[in-house]
């Protein structure tokens, strides 16, 4: 990109800059080697012709838009195949922590993403070694494509309340896979509707007239050869979202559909010819890929949320508004400190969860290596982090990238800025891997047990140790360390208070359920108060780790932006602060100052700062947040691809504006 | 409908109902007349043929569905011409606060919005008597279709720095358009694109080299008899949006286009023939028309937020979820205290919106009646509480409405539930008429100004007068009345105490400009703070004043819900509380055993408060909230229209898929 096309005011911004972004780059990518090879995929891939669109997806019909998502799909998914490399999968994960290739290529992901996001992962899991050997081949070379269906329409969170039966017949020694009630259909699954034929159904085993719990089976559901779904198979899509539009979901519903034997996946759970049923282990061993799935999900909101406000804080610095001063030229709105307060906070945010979210994957990471050698300790402690931070992330982003979107007024609104569907993509793991609530209730219900444990004389451990430490703070000085206790002394407090609530609450005649149900709000803000505290100290002491091995400037940017993120947060709660510290009125102005202050130290360096997210334009694909800043261009530009643009007239004036305007209809 | 369609779980529900939900229907409607007029136009308009679509729109293009959109327009606005009475304009305007009709036809507004909405009014308020005689006959008539010019690409809320430039040639009598740079083109006007022939733009006048400031000119952009632009007129459509995207909305541009001198509307300034300028009057004039717009925007508020809470509320009535107690069927998941939460503040916040907009059209009404007069007087004071409410009224539906799709789990993120296009609609109005922090920082000057004009000796007036009163809450008693008075207590210590930041600010050696922006995050909260306190207090107030005339169980209803709103906010604003009222930590837990305790005594009642909006289904659009709570078969139904499941498979499988799976690809 020629240097003299770039806004001016984005290029003085750069010039501003007192840190050194690529360093700032390869922190972000987990080290050097991360961002040369995450650069290379990038450069390989989106020059394949092809896979970019010239029309933009938004003007095309919902068939147009899956048709061209599949035309893309094999050309990318093809295109990876050829790339492949031979890093360990431990190594393949962490350097995919930034990989945001598909989002340049599919706005709303592709019909695909099922297949390698759950159906191979499931095969992986849950298949016997036999079983592995024949379904990984297929579905790793994608001879078949597949999807994983748990979801019902009457059913998501409560597994166990799926309806969807699979009842075995000893004298053929298949399963007979029904669907009882419309709640029962399976709703929601990537790729079923009409690009999958295999997929891995969750569906209750029945033997000789007994249930034995949900188990997995793997169902072919289109016919190999013309893609037709199978005799006793009823598919086909569930209709327009909020987002995903291109994931083609779809609805699965059985009538006695009938199964061999071997397609019951068996690592776990067993049932032999004559229907004899073994039981699996450990059920918590399934908690497991939960985790993972949750530290990805941290991971993306901070990947979201970065791209929302590269574009935001971009468009911040070339749009100008207002005259605040007479005779003076018109502002860069990223002057205001409005604006500043809106958005800073979100490129610490977004560092939080990345630092969390690499901290967990570390965790999840020593805690398998445990499970493998049967060690199944940590685990408990281990879901109950997840579970806390999988929804405070998407709590926290959903909302930052809204501010993103809505601190870039009207044009935010546009779809060709990008921020209307990055919220879209994020709203999504509100609900999905479990639904944010369900979830802190989860996080409240181990709090609590591990509360009890305490007050018995138990020992705490890991990330709940804290709760057995002193639940009061002395005095308030005002420190990141000092808030960062203070945050533990709310958790402490809140979670403490409401098990005396409980208590109370069964005391007075309600049983524990009714109790739990009353008491839930505050259980709640209890889990979040934990998640909150977690986040603040993982966010401070990894990156004082890091810090060490930084250049001085780089340091002293970072460690603002840590000192930005943790008093913004205590006055987010500065009710908490003021209920369980000896916070004054005094110190909460002093507060305020701070942040203010900080906002004005972080204003130089805000654009770098996104800079060194480094996203190519292809993948923020956004009309205002490009490199070069020129929103208005791209706007007018982006605006003349819209079809209503081909033609001066469109016919409908003939054929009904002007008989109505003449009074003639 | 037949009564045995209807879901036995909200049959139940209905039959739990303690008041009369036609009374509150009526209370809503401002008074029986209205319901039965709403309910007639609604039958009326709902019947008329073509009107209502067999295809959702999600389904289409983005060109299919202006065309579609077109079609339907034309008939709509038909049938409202055939269905004219002869009603007061301030009659039409109190009857249609509930009037959602269009919202049945099009689920993302008309592209002939901005031609009833904004065309119109400008007509009638900027034409001298000449020109409105003229102008206002064929708008009315729909010969011509006009529209409203002002936002262009580079300028929206500083309307001083609009560049669209008309300069008058007294020689030819005319003025010539131009549109000096690509920023200066107009951007956003409804119907703008390929509907309009007629515009008002907003242009920055020149007479002889001299600048007159923004004025208003009415502008044909297209030939009545084809429709093709005019010379010297560039437009065309923005492209796709979040929102709104069968509205049309489009930009327009001008090289050196000539019009006549009389095509300025000269109600306020006039140019003569030699090019004299005569200067309008006093510029607050204008407040009158943002007022309203922004009251209609706290009722839209109430009325969105009214459809969302409709549907959440039915769909949580029949959603059943987990098995808290062995051995128990799943409990509908309106029992769960979280949902409750979640939901019925939204029911209290839609009465408090639509209590507060009547209000503050009656003030609006008796201020437009003293402007008559020529009393400017109230104006400002009402402009600064319009700066307040249409914030907050936006920021807290917004909130709420995703909080009710969030509520509904994965199925509120389907197009179909209607969800996720309300809160489009929605989150619209917090840019546009004034984005919000710019308003909210308007209204802090207005009580700066206050509060120092205070200082200074003089008396505060109507909704101000309460910031003269004592800066202290002398005891915590947990009452509503005395839980209000600390929110107006909160407003003054907060106003009182930015006013000193912002005179420290100075002292420092700060500009004024540079001190209020330093404090402007402080001055946000102050505004609302102030918004805040009359939100509440004249909720409580007027549902007082309208209690008197209700029956017992509906002013019990209606009274406990106003309870809940206020308890919320003091839990929401607990920080505020614990800073400026002697409330204790002791309180705050009696404060949130009573909003638990009021959302259960809420709960057998919110089936019956919400069907209470009244809501047709046809306007609820949604899958989810339907009247008679079929919600999984409508879901399938809605499914099934998708033109994907008109075949069993899609030709890409054959032409990409297949080939792929292959490896021939």
């Amino acid at each position: 990109m020629a240097a003299n096309k770039v806004n001016i005011d984005l290029q003085k911004e750069r010039a501003k800059c007192n840190f050194n972004t690529e360093e700032l780059t390869n922190l972000l990518d987990w080290g050097v080697k991360y961002t040369e090879r995450r650069r290379n995929l990038e450069q390989k891939v989106l020059s394949v012709k092809g896979l970019l669109d010239d029309t933009p997806e938004e003007y095309l019909s919902h068939k147009e838009k899956y048709e061209n998502a599949i035309r893309k799909s094999v050309l990318f998914y093809k295109t990876l195949q050829l790339l492949d490399d031979d890093m360990s999968v431990d190594e393949r994960t962490r350097s995919n922590f930034r990989n945001l290739i598909a989002s340049a290529v599919f706005k709303d992901n592709s019909p695909f993403m099922l297949h390698t996001s759950m159906f191979i992962p499931t095969i992986m899991g849950q298949c016997t070694d036999e079983q592995k050997a024949y379904w990984l081949k297929r579905a790793k070379n994608m001879e078949i494509i597949g999807t994983y269906a748990q979801t019902e329409l009457g059913h998501g969170t409560f597994i166990r309340g799926l309806e969807t039966r699979a009842t075995y017949n000893p004298d053929t020694e298949e399963f007979v896979l029904h669907s009882p009630a419309l709640s029962s259909y399976k709703w929601w699954p990537g790729g079923l509707a009409h690009t999958a034929n295999y997929c891995v159904v969750m569906a209750r085993l029945y033997i000789k007239g007994k249930s034995h719990g949900i188990q997995p089976f793997m169902v072919q559901i289109r016919d190999e050869e013309t893609h037709m779904p199978l005799p006793g198979i009823k598919l086909g899509e569930i209709g327009a979202k909020l987002g995903f539009n291109t994931v083609n979901n779809g609805f699965l519903g059985f009538e006695n559909h009938r199964i061999p034997r071997d397609r019951m996946l068996m690592k776990n759970a067993q049932v032999s010819k004559d229907g004899t049923f073994v039981a699996g282990s450990n059920s918590k061993l399934t908690y497991g890929t939960m985790v993972f799935v949750r530290v990805m999900i941290v991971n993306n909101m901070a990947n979201l949320l970065a791209k929302a406000v590269t574009i935001a804080v971009r468009y911040s610095a070339i749009r100008r508004q207002s005259q605040p001063k007479p005779n003076e030229p018109e502002p860069q709105i990223l002057d205001y400190v409005t604006q500043q307060h809106k958005l800073f906070i979100a490129i610490a945010s977004s560092h939080a969860f990345s630092i969390n979210a690499m901290w967990l994957w570390e965790i999840y990471h020593s805690v398998t290596t445990q499970l493998a050698g049967g060690n199944l300790e940590n685990l408990p402690e281990l879901h109950a982090l997840a579970c806390c931070l999988k929804p405070l992330s998407t709590i926290d982003a959903t909302a930052m990238i809204e501010k993103c979107r809505l601190a870039c007024g009207g044009h935010g609104y546009m779809l060709s800025a990008n921020l209307a569907q990055t919220y879209g993509l994020a709203t999504a793991a509100y609900t999905y891997e479990g639904e944010n609530t369900v979830l802190l209730l989860q996080a409240a219900r181990s709090l609590v047990k591990a509360w009890s444990a305490y007050v018995k004389g138990q020992a705490l451990k890991g990330t709940m140790a804290y709760l057995a430490g002193d639940p009061t703070v002395k005095s308030w000085d005002g420190s990141v360390d000092g808030i960062i206790q203070s945050f533990k002394v709310v958790a402490i407090r809140k979670i403490s208070s409401v098990v005396k609530i409980l208590e109370e609450y069964e005391k007075s005649g309600l049983s524990p359920e009714d109790a739990w149900n009353k008491a839930s709000v505050l259980l709640t803000a209890a889990s979040e108060a934990h998640g909150r505290a977690i986040l603040l100290s993982v966010y401070k002491s990894e990156m004082d780790k890091r810090a060490a091995a930084l250049s001085s400037p780089l340091r002293t940017v970072l460690l603002q932006l840590v000192d930005l993120y943790v008093t913004y947060w205590a006055l987010e709660k500065v009710g908490d602060m003021l209920l369980y510290t000896p916070i004054t009125e005094r110190d909460v102005v002093e507060l305020q100052r701070r942040y203010t202050d900080l906002l004005a130290v972080i204003r130089p360096n805000a654009v770098s700062l996104v800079d060194a997210f480094d996203f190519r334009d292809e993948i923020l694909n956004s009309t205002l947040g490009a490199y070069d800043g020129r929103a208005y261009e791209r706007l007018m530009e982006e605006a003349m691809k819209s079809p209503l643009n081909a033609e001066p007239v469109n016919h409908t004036f003939h054929k009904y504006l002007k008989p109505f305007m003449r009074g003639k209809l």
